[in-house]
């Protein structure tokens, strides 16, 4: 029981050694579907965009060479030969002498090589004077501009936002290949939970991580398959793990571990393939007991019953791994410099992580105070705090003022009140 | 068509006059649903968490006066009464004289008031030793302290993440009141654009907007009901946006509005309802040819063609009603302070946005960049730009150096590389 724990930084190297981390999968996803999801391939545009010359304004389509010496006294006189509206394919070719009205985004017609403003024309009849001169390519915005056929326009591992979604649709393409979502089994084990929704029994406590840890899992861009509570008891437990991992490409536990003897999770885990339990306890606070398995290539993550210590755990360790699983090459959570509101101590010879709130102060500064854990089952914490701080194992402690790294939970709320 | 433009300023007082946004209605979410989702109430707790005290060690369940004065040499002797699991209901009374083996989540038992640490005691037959003397309540964590029964736990337009959704866990809910996703139809019109996937025929262009706009709604918790292209017609348009307006709760057209007369939208939406067009056009760069429209309490953003100004005019203008609509409580986009890496021109008179991509120089100094948007239709600048710089009317320009505050597009690829 007092045998030396696998430092943070040996833990990481072991699982490093015995996974790799990588997508589990490609399929067709559609442009509508496609929002947050990740390409599996880079995307080589098969057109040009523009796919043709288009004007970039109202005005009239010349040779730029017919309007050399145009001024606002002294305009060329050129000959309306017809109009070009957006959409149009033209059969119009303006000739010297010659020029066509225009519409913004129109294709340019043969032999027009500049657009003149509008606003520098006047028009009488069917003649156009052209007040100011236009050089070569002026107010066009030319074929391929934009986008040349052949050019890597996204590419693989590029998350899909608004943005790279309006890129596909540009090049006319419905769909794209994506990494598969991986699919991550969670399961809680312990005596004392029961599923939410049924009627609480003397000395019970409701199921939290479950759930919580579904919807971190659905954060990172996994798939989460809630298989809800499995008893604390070797064969249901084991059978549990068998047919989780049937399917999904990677289970995590909660409940049930502790660095002692009489767990029955460690000894499942290693009964069910090689190499089987990896690590066994880790020397950091919260998450001691973490136990991490490797069953049939699939990551096992037991984590702790405490639901802060299983969140924690579940974002310094497990988060890297499925965003990497998803395609997703963030490996770190987003982070923040902040400065320490208060004192925040360490546990001797272990990576401490102390849950902290986010505020700034009267100056604009960002503040992080320690969000009180004296109550490590209390699931409170997990409301008030918006991300963690790191202290390694040779700091006794950080000081109120010192200049701190904040890694974020979610990295949605971080407007600036000033 | 020189008549004088609304400013940006005067088109959002005519908006705040004329709209209120607020969530179109309410409904009963599973937690399994609920990520990302806004609460529409107040939760209050319905119970106590924990339900009862609890014991937060492995150790000894005591009455504490009784340890009083054991020291390491001269342990206090107790009489073994019995064992207390995680999840049993105990049925033994801790009397003075005894103690009870409790595991770490166990529910205290009758009498005893605190708990010694399986370390501080030694055991022989069915004698405990203890070696620490305890105080009333030490490695208890006490029914109610986490959450209380009556206390308002989670808030009214809280938006749930894991976190939240742990909490509901906890108090045994399965489900909660969340506001309704409003639907957001949209559209895009114009003679050139055509549906990605199909044949593109000359003088012709694939339709980006409704794919990135789509994207966009769903980014902010709406729920994007594309209608696609719908020719720029009258009869036909004015089919269309009805027919949106019966089952959407705000429609978004793109194209076909510039500050010119001919334009059908701004006339299609003057004749479905009052009080019609409250706004039309905008002293903006991009974005000037911007209306808007309250139909039937509805609103309809109708935005120029244009990619880049389509999506920039979303995130100035649409998206901060959209939010206010699914309940989220943030009005401005996500904002980070920069310096300006290069200097940055404006429109003169119109409120300018400069869209910039961001990098940290070598000081890790964040630097934001003005992305070239020479061609106004260009829809790689979309996929190079992080965000956005607002400039004033009054400002000429933004000198190299300035600091800037840049509006972000997304929050997600905040981490510094220091």
């Amino acid at each position: 029981m007092f045998r030396k724990l696998l430092s943070f930084d040996e833990a990481r190297q072991i699982l490093k050694k015995n996974f790799s981390p990588k997508p589990v999968g490609v399929e067709r996803v559609s442009i509508s579907e496609a929002h947050d999801r990740v390409l599996a391939g880079d995307v080589v545009a098969q057109m040009d965009v523009p796919p043709f010359d288009r004007s970039t304004v109202d005005g009239y389509a010349v040779r730029a060479a017919n309007t050399f010496g145009a001024d606002e006294d002294r305009p060329v006189a050129l000959k309306l030969c017809g109009r070009v509206a957006v959409g149009e394919s033209p059969n119009i070719v303006v000739e010297n002498g010659l020029t066509a009205e225009i519409a913004t985004g129109a294709p340019l017609p043969k032999g027009a090589d500049a657009v003149v403003m509008m606003e520098h024309t006047t028009q009488k009849d069917d003649t156009i004077f052209i007040h100011r001169p236009v050089s070569k390519g002026e107010n066009v915005m030319k074929a391929g501009s934009d986008i040349r056929k052949g050019e890597t326009i996204l590419k693989k591992n590029q998350r899909m936002s608004s943005r790279e979604i309006g890129v596909l649709a540009a090049l006319g393409l419905t769909e794209a290949s994506m990494y598969k979502r991986p699919k991550v089994a969670i399961l809680s084990t312990g005596a004392e939970i029961v599923e939410p929704g049924k009627p609480l029994p003397p000395g019970k406590i409701y199921d939290i991580n479950a759930h919580a840890l579904s919807a971190e899992v659905k954060e990172c861009g996994g798939e989460p398959i809630n298989l809800g509570i499995v008893p604390d008891e070797r064969d249901q437990l084991k059978g549990a793990v068998k047919r989780a991992l049937k399917t999904a490409d990677a289970l995590i536990t909660s409940g049930g571990v502790s660095v002692g003897p009489k767990d029955i999770i460690p000894q499942v885990l290693d009964e069910l393939g090689e190499p089987g339990v990896i690590i066994s306890g880790i020397a950091v606070k919260p998450g001691k007991p973490t136990t991490i398995a490797i069953i049939e290539g699939k990551p096992v993550f037991s984590l702790p019953g405490h639901p802060t210590s299983s969140l924690l755990m579940f974002h310094i360790i497990v988060r890297p791994i499925i965003c990497k699983m998803v395609g997703r090459t963030e490996e770190t959570p987003p982070m923040l410099k902040a400065v320490a509101a208060a004192k925040m101590f360490t546990a001797r010879g272990r990576r401490t992580f102390v849950m902290v709130s986010l505020t700034y102060d009267k100056n604009g500064k960002l503040l992080a105070s320690p969000v009180p854990t004296g109550l490590s089952g209390a699931i409170t914490t997990l409301t008030k705090a918006s991300g963690f701080v790191e202290i390694s194992e040779e700091r006794q402690f950080i000081n109120a003022g010192d200049e701190i790294t904040v890694y974020l939970f979610q990295t949605r709320n971080l407007s600036s009140p000033s």
